[in-house]
């Protein structure tokens, strides 16, 4: 096995990245009250419109105004995960892109179940979760506490390409090194920065990061990278303020949104980590 | 039509503003999650004390012990509108000024037709959002994007004026240039700053402001202007802050809610842009 | 009666600090919308791990997995009391402990009967709370206005001595001066800065420290005094840190958990302002 960069995937990015500023999708978030704060700044900084709307009653008219569905069961309960799926099979009818994060799965059977039961009910577009989440949801061993995937997941690599092949869909297993697939290729993204642990909802925030991306393409391999590459050079810039200025967490955090609102292509170009995996 | 600069009311504004720090008003809010935080701080930066509640087996007590009452269903659900209603009839009974946030109205039926349930059985004192969701409460054409108002609506001083009429309070339709009327005078506040945009929830912390005024004072009218012009020159120096040091929106934020806290009397008077709309 | 400095229980501090760093506890919130996030990120600042979770379906699962259990009910609801009950007593088979935070008990009938329902049911470890809120609940006369506790609770130091023999658990009554008892001993905590009051939530970051310590010692009354201690030792020298910049209360806020971050064993010894009262 051996790492070749993807030139021809980084090169893209960049107008992917203007073509959000362009167009405005918006971006319809069933997600976790501890991020909702954070991912709908997020989704303004990447210049896209943000809605959070969860009420069952509401959420098929909403999502058919939307350019992508976000379902982040992390402070899941029964009625939630019921408009999740509601939501997600009124997208799937209209072909809006629905990109799942399933915070915390493998940690209680809850959570488990409700996150397979909305890949049972709803054709998701991306599944992005941290290593553990993904081992579970396959049924994999991984050890997960709470929200946080912890030790190593063994064979990761072909576990994340087995999946996006079992599901249909791309595959993203992030980390200090993130694996994307989507059943035929896989691609290493190794950008980001070890502050990114020290802040709550990183990885809810590239969920976002990743739907804003394929609301503007239907190249949703292409979309995830770009999600995870332009949110994670952001965060390497703004370590480099933080370490700079010796500041802590929240001041990384600062530095991570600002950055991202004045992130250019020459740095998308410049500092893009993406590589094939092949052989 | 012209416009004649309102000195008489920029100039109450001072003592008013002085007034809450002295008077500590609890503004109690049923408000939606995305923005808990921010108006909780935002409330006590105005120097007020902010309570967040919604349990309909506690939202009346609770509206007792309170200066102003905010009702935002910017991420509504069936239970929520009801404790909303409940807590709105309780501050009517008790003289309490209550402020309605039409978040996303005119997005989905359910949004347009729980805030006008809550127009119907709530007395408001205080309508402010942005001209789409306004448009929309009265049944005009409007472009409503999720939660964001997008493209113009025509003859919106007109249409905030009838508005305010009809329905018997202060209305505000903000935006780069708020519009507000008490169904007999028409006021333009120009303050603010187009960084606003970067963030989420500048329109819900502008009703904060207003709750907080109108919580020391029965002048909605001028307690609605006072909030917006406080907020949005905060707004105007926090940005000349980011500017200067070439940061982001995160940042802006910071200096937003910074500039605010030590926002002095003679800013007030020598920024504010508040103008009567005569002819 | 008169202070003694407790050095013995000071030079405990750090090597608990350092072991929160080693054991990575997960933390188990059930907590309200308001400061989610804020706790959540004060968890990961101590280096812990948090989750929040509420549903009914996972509550006692997640509560297996954790070092500690908060229950704040700022933005309480029957479901979310019915939950943190069922979590509660799981906590109590398993020995784990658990932190009451009853914000703005003595506000609402609803309120104080919740508290006083979760106290019937489960064996709290340490409650933290104002002096009215911890008066409410023991049926003392004290004013609280929505989640703050305004005016003088009379006879304080002893109102705390008798609530921890009343429940047998750490008490710890916290404001400009904190008092915190087991029942037996009194401590004078004198740490904190008045800025604290300028932004919200830091009762509710100060229980989730309090739960930090807790889950790596059996000592709750150590551990309470240590969560204590060291979040107002960081409030200090962000108030330094925005003072001599003249910034206001968000700047103060970031430099909190950035200062909380990189917290030294020589700041904490050199700073704790902890007496023994005696007498």
């Amino acid at each position: 096995m051996h790492l070749r960069k993807a030139h021809e995937l980084i090169e893209e990015i960049p107008s992917l990245f203007k073509k959000i500023e362009i167009e405005k999708p918006l971006i319809h978030h069933l997600t976790n009250f501890v991020v909702m704060n954070d991912t709908a700044n997020l989704t303004l900084t990447y210049k896209a419109l943000p809605v959070m709307a969860h009420a069952e009653e509401e959420v098929e008219e909403m999502v058919g105004l939307a350019g992508a569905l976000v379902l982040n069961p992390g402070t899941l309960s029964r009625e939630w995960v019921t408009s999740m799926i509601k939501a997600g099979k009124k997208a799937n009818e209209l072909k809006i892109p629905v990109v799942l994060d399933p915070v915390g799965a493998g940690a209680t059977r809850f959570r488990t179940e409700s996150n397979l039961k909305i890949l049972q009910e709803v054709s998701i577009s991306v599944l992005r979760g941290n290593p553990g989440e993904i081992a579970a949801l396959v049924g994999q061993e991984s050890v997960v506490k709470g929200v946080e995937s912890v030790g190593e997941v063994s064979g990761l690599e072909r576990m994340v390409l087995n999946t996006a092949k079992l599901i249909g869909a791309v595959v993203a297993a992030t980390g200090g090194r993130d694996i994307v697939s989507d059943g035929h290729k896989i691609v290493v993204v190794d950008n980001g920065h070890p502050w990114m642990r020290t802040i709550t909802g990183t990885g809810c925030m590239a969920t976002t990061a990743i739907a804003s991306f394929c609301s503007v393409t239907d190249d949703y391999f292409l979309g995830t990278i770009a999600g995870l590459v332009t949110f994670e050079i952001a965060a390497e810039i703004a370590a480099e303020i933080a370490a700079h200025q010796a500041l802590g967490p929240q001041s990384f955090k600062i530095a991570l949104f600002d950055s991202l609102f004045n992130l250019k292509a020459v740095d998308i170009i410049d500092k893009s980590k993406v590589f094939y995996l092949e052989g």
